[in-house]
């Protein structure tokens, strides 16, 4: 399946944070938990229209890892998978690892 | 009947998804337990105007099939069937399978 | 009585929908049922100003029959008579039988 | 007293609809009865700056009969005597008689 | 005390109306009894600022008598005096008396 | 401590008003009796970008004394000592005494 | 980590105020007592696009100490640290110390 976000929108696939005991035992976080916070890019749209008719570009692309806004994405559930959609402005910051 | 619709409106028509029991039985959800997220465009509009008075024209086409915001689009009856009326920016993203 | 509507506004005689039963017996929906999202167009508006001064034209035509926002339009009482007043924003398409 | 109304603000006459009995007699509706939807205008503004820094001119003149929107004029008094003062965005259309 | 209000303020002195009997016994309102909708300008502000960078100049004067949304202005009360703070928006119409 | 405000922030000293009783004994009002409207400019930011990019520089200046709306500017405490931060848009007037 | 801010987003780390008794003895303010309005910039976002598509670059830079409105930025967490995550419109002055 392709998948082509329209406007400002970006795909993203939320990343679970993991939980380290004092013992070293990692305890992934389950998604009832908390909502994510962080994602990597599935697919981002080719950007909105200026006044002028122009595209704005998006500031982020496939692959990178991000930051969002706790109650910023919606879920989508596609081919029983969930996934988050949000708009560009809910992005706060990429995480260069 | 012929529908033309104005601005950025979109008419689509819902795709229901199909739930796969393990067993390989397929059962069509029904419209009752949850609103779709799925459709295929029937018309779009000829776009709404900038501040230039020039049309932004839509970036889906008849026939595209799409993802949208669970609770975007109105519902409309046309001669006793449903149809689900949507503005450009309720749609999500293209499906191209 | 000679109506001009202003700036963008459209005049709308509601079209009742007729319920025809199995049996082939024809029976118009009272306007009490459900508020109606299809009427006629009695008279437009010569359009908004956009910002260079210049009216903005309607994409409806006197005549056109039209589906709106089911709860968009207002009701209005002329010589005893119901009418429904929408702003272009509250027509969604024109049919074209 | 003279009256110059601001910006695209309209003073109007509230015109009381009368009801016609069977019978030929008329009795007319008291501005208890329902709000009044039918005005002679009085006295309008010069009309608001557009981002040019000239005046938008209004559509209705002196002496116009219009409809206007139900809950859209605020009611002031002026002189022991009820007025309504309408922004040109409250006035639907003018009627020619 | 010189007062220079910013932007687009005007600074409103009420003016109360008086209720006239029968028999001719003028009674003067009480603030308590109504808010006014009408006041003398004390002061008026240089005007906001347009796209241009220009000052939008106000269309009332000081001394103007001058009708008012009843409740647009906040009051104000320097030495121990109630003053009215209007944006000229909520300033309806100029009596030339 | 030397403070910068960003865009169109003022930063104020409220200003006590005193009350005079009729033998001449001056009694400040507390803070808690009721929000201050008075206040002294401490600092202002270098003012908001227009759309051209450029700065518009605020109306007041350090040390001017002004009215601004009870409810507009913000408390915030630095170093134990209670301050104002305003909108350029909550000031209401300058006072030149 | 590398942490990239988009558009006009602030990462701050919050400072927390301390008390000094009257004896000398100091105090920490904890994270619980109040919400801080104080902190110092991790990373800030390249800016917005105007109208024109040219990005306003931000007034605060990596290292400043700013105040802001306490309920403005939000908390994220990040490697079990909390952050404060403001738009730029958030911070209200730079402290220069």
């Amino acid at each position: 399946m392709n998948l082509k976000p329209l406007a400002n929108r970006v795909f993203l696939e939320p990343i679970e944070e993991e939980t380290t005991t004092k013992s070293g035992i990692v305890i992934p976080e389950t998604v009832d938990k908390e909502r994510p916070q962080k994602g990597r890019v599935l697919a981002v749209g080719p950007g909105r229209f200026n006044e002028k008719g122009e595209r704005i570009p998006l500031s982020v692309r496939e692959g990178d890892v991000v930051l969002f806004k706790k109650y910023g994405p919606d879920e989508i559930e596609i081919d029983k998978k969930k996934y988050l959609v949000a708009d560009e402005d809910d992005i706060l910051a990429v995480i260069e690892e």
